[in-house]
């Protein structure tokens, strides 16, 4: 599956590249694949040669070779992408920022953190529980946080602290053509010029190279606890939802799993839970405030059918519950073992939530491909993940015919084509239909940073 | 105090302009005061020539004819800016928005409304008190949704809600070259390409002219209490915020007023409190939950050398309290009568808020200029309202020379020089001061989305 690069040139940039690097470059067949290949359903596309950058001033001089030689550079994290972000769609060099993962200063007394941008979040949360703090932001895998503020990630507890757009306090970013930038300070707001820092957050590094990450961080909640329950369908779970967030009840975590990913989570994680659609939910506060949530939201929901309330109040019970959340992508894969998934996700407002889910059941219930559902609900947001037998070109087209209906569905209720995977290059059309004449301002943005394209080409917009 | 225009051309221009907007444009001197002048310490510079905007057609076409004959345009809705925001630095048009003030959509199962630009804070609100809604960014006045969508407004709700950053979710904005494009959904969150709707809040007008903004709402809380307290000095008062913020209590407004400001209060708004720092508090939630939160933070205000803690229960008290609170710009100005008021504000980490108020303090009472402080301390953020005889260039000197000091003092903490404000043109240089090289990547966005820089010339960057 190696990509045969196109570029001319490429030779003498891995010269100068290795002249450079030494040690901390490779071209052997593995390391190639390895950084070629994430956990999307899209094919590898392999570099043509790989960087294990060891600082910012390392990814600086990287991006200049590339620059002088017009080579192409991707930025590869933890590999944990689901559109294809780090294929090297044009060869060229893949920058592996694993290395960078230093925690660089903690600010316990302003609840932030600055972290290298190949720390992961499991590795963040690590250093930070001796301090009572935590960071929210938590998709399923265990992703640098430099490739979650290129992809904009969210996850379970979205509804409650918001996604990287809202817990990015700003950016070390290297430039297309080699210069390092702050996007912005420590403070919690700011009026002072452009929004650099979003401006980065989400390109999937088409517009520079994160290398520094400061984020907001949240004190560990003096009480926690969760529940699960379970519903007749689908939709009366999504109903109970939306009446718990209209309500205003600031639930932590509000997660829907269908009764096929149900029955993936109890095989990969021993849930032991019947196979209906469940909600799995989350309250985080003061001891009392904790309470009045949790009652409030299990009366909600049994006036929408919901039974066999069980609490997870032992904090074991609750780390092997959201384990088990976190794995849901893993667990669905296991069901048809060799399968490949392709992994979807779509928001809409939540006042369509059930109508959009709804309509995604019947056309998922009517394929013969086999999918499952799981949903950050309180968000508006749920997942389609489909089990394709690898290298069966029918079944990819059957998938890629329900993305679509389901995107189109999504974007027709005021919805968006991906709430938290990005766009790699597997949504470039959807984008544009999304988008409008406003893909135009995003290639003016794109070509303005990057003129000669050597940042992630072929990702989010061409040009 | 009128400006003449340097452009070549403007005559043809204002002809082009008046054959298609007839009735809706003006050349009358009023008007054109009216239109160049704000409320901050800067002079007022006029445009040539007024339109009054009625819809987002007629924003295309206004800006189309400018581009075609590179007449500078300047959006402007409630002309409550405090950095010289929407002065004809160039001549040109002045585009006021005020007429386009219509509710557009209103979501309420999705907490969500759309409105044109130049609907104001407080009539929206007065719309939506009666659906139990609220929308929670408040500055002292009654700006229009678009002008605190282009300064990044905040306000007093801001620590809890955040700032026009969270809460808009996306926008319409005419182009430079009269296209019009919508920046996003309305669902809560996206991964779908770059950020458009940050990159036009907060850019002043100088990217897009914003016509429509879709804003995030919250429910109305079911209970609300607020409270005042007296401290010995502004240092325990911040130390007691600061206290109240790590502990992760989700205080809905912590606001300081120094010993001037609480005279002037007491002057214009009949406040009756004692003439030294106070901290207003407000608190939303459940009725279990104000009750928590307000004896917690009673605790640690005590603990700080609080006194004098007054409870407003009714909501009659809470509003005169949050009007005196918002109409302190305003009671600072009538402290010195005939006064002109300079406006500034930095928001730095909240460490550092004790120490950079601190020694602000100490530079403000050295100094002969009366001068008042308030602050959005929660979030780290406060203000400075200098009271200058007009036309005094010693005073004006003086003002400068605090303001700078004060700037990069918030600098050299992790701050940023507006918390709120905004550049304009007052701090352009001091822009440059905090961004470094990151400055020259606003330059290349001003560029790439207005080429010849019509779009608000003069503020932000200069290209």
């Amino acid at each position: 599956m190696a990509a045969t690069s196109i570029l001319p040139g490429v030779q003498t940039a891995v010269e100068v590249l290795t002249a450079r690097f030494g040690a901390q470059l490779s071209t052997s067949a593995a390391v190639l694949e390895q950084h070629g290949t994430d956990e999307s359903w899209h094919p590898p596309v392999l570099p043509d040669v790989v960087v294990f950058a060891e600082s910012t001033q390392d990814v600086a001089d990287a991006v200049r070779i590339c620059a002088a030689h017009r080579l192409p550079v991707v930025a590869f994290g933890a590999g944990t992408s689901l559109e294809g972000h780090i294929a090297a769609l044009r060869g060229g060099l893949s920058l592996d920022l694993s290395r960078m993962n230093a925690l660089v200063e903690l600010n316990v007394a302003d609840l932030d953190v600055t972290v290298q941008a190949g720390m992961t979040r499991l590795a963040l949360n690590d250093r930070l529980k001796r301090h009572g703090l935590f960071f929210p932001v938590d998709p399923g895998a265990d992703a640098s946080l430099g490739g979650m503020a290129s992809t904009r990630a969210s996850g379970t507890n979205a509804v409650r602290y918001g996604t990287m757009r809202e817990n990015v306090l700003s950016l070390t970013v290297v430039l297309a053509d080699g210069r390092v930038i702050r996007t912005g300070g420590r403070a919690r707001k700011s009026s002072a010029g452009y929004d650099l820092t979003r401006l980065f957050v989400g390109a999937e590094g088409t517009l520079g190279i994160v290398t520094e990450v400061t984020l907001r961080l949240q004190g560990l909640p003096e009480a926690v606890s969760a529940a699960t329950c379970a519903f007749p369908s689908v939709t009366d779970a999504v109903e109970a939802v939306i009446e718990v967030i209209q309500s205003g009840t600031p639930v932590a975590r509000a997660e829907l799993l269908d009764e096929t990913q149900i029955r993936a989570c109890n095989a990969y994680s021993g849930l032991g839970l019947p196979e209906l659609p469940h909600l799995f939910f989350e309250f985080h506060g003061t001891p009392a405030s904790v309470q009045e949530q949790a009652e409030y939201v299990a009366t909600i929901a049994a006036s929408h059918g919901a039974a066999g309330f069980e609490w997870a109040t032992a904090a074991e019970d609750r780390t092997r519950l959201w384990k088990a959340r976190h794995d849901a992508y893993y667990a669905g894969l296991a069901l048809r073992p060799g399968a490949k998934g392709w992994a979807t996700d779509v928001c809409v407002p939540i006042s369509r939530l059930a109508e959009c889910l709804g309509q995604t059941k019947v056309d998922l219930d009517a394929s013969p491909l086999i999918s499952a559902v799981v949903g950050h609900v309180g968000d508006g947001n749920f997942h389609v993940l489909f089990l394709l037998d690898p290298g069966d070109l029918t079944q990819q087209e059957e998938a890629a015919r329900l993305n679509v209906r389901m995107v189109r569905r999504a974007l027709t209720m005021g919805g968006t084509c991906s709430g938290e995977h990005g766009i790699g290059y597997g949504k470039k059309d959807l984008l544009i239909e999304e988008h409008g004449e406003a893909i135009e301002v995003m290639r003016l943005l794109k070509t303005a940073l990057d003129p000669d394209n050597i940042l992630n080409p072929g990702k989010v917009v061409d040009i």
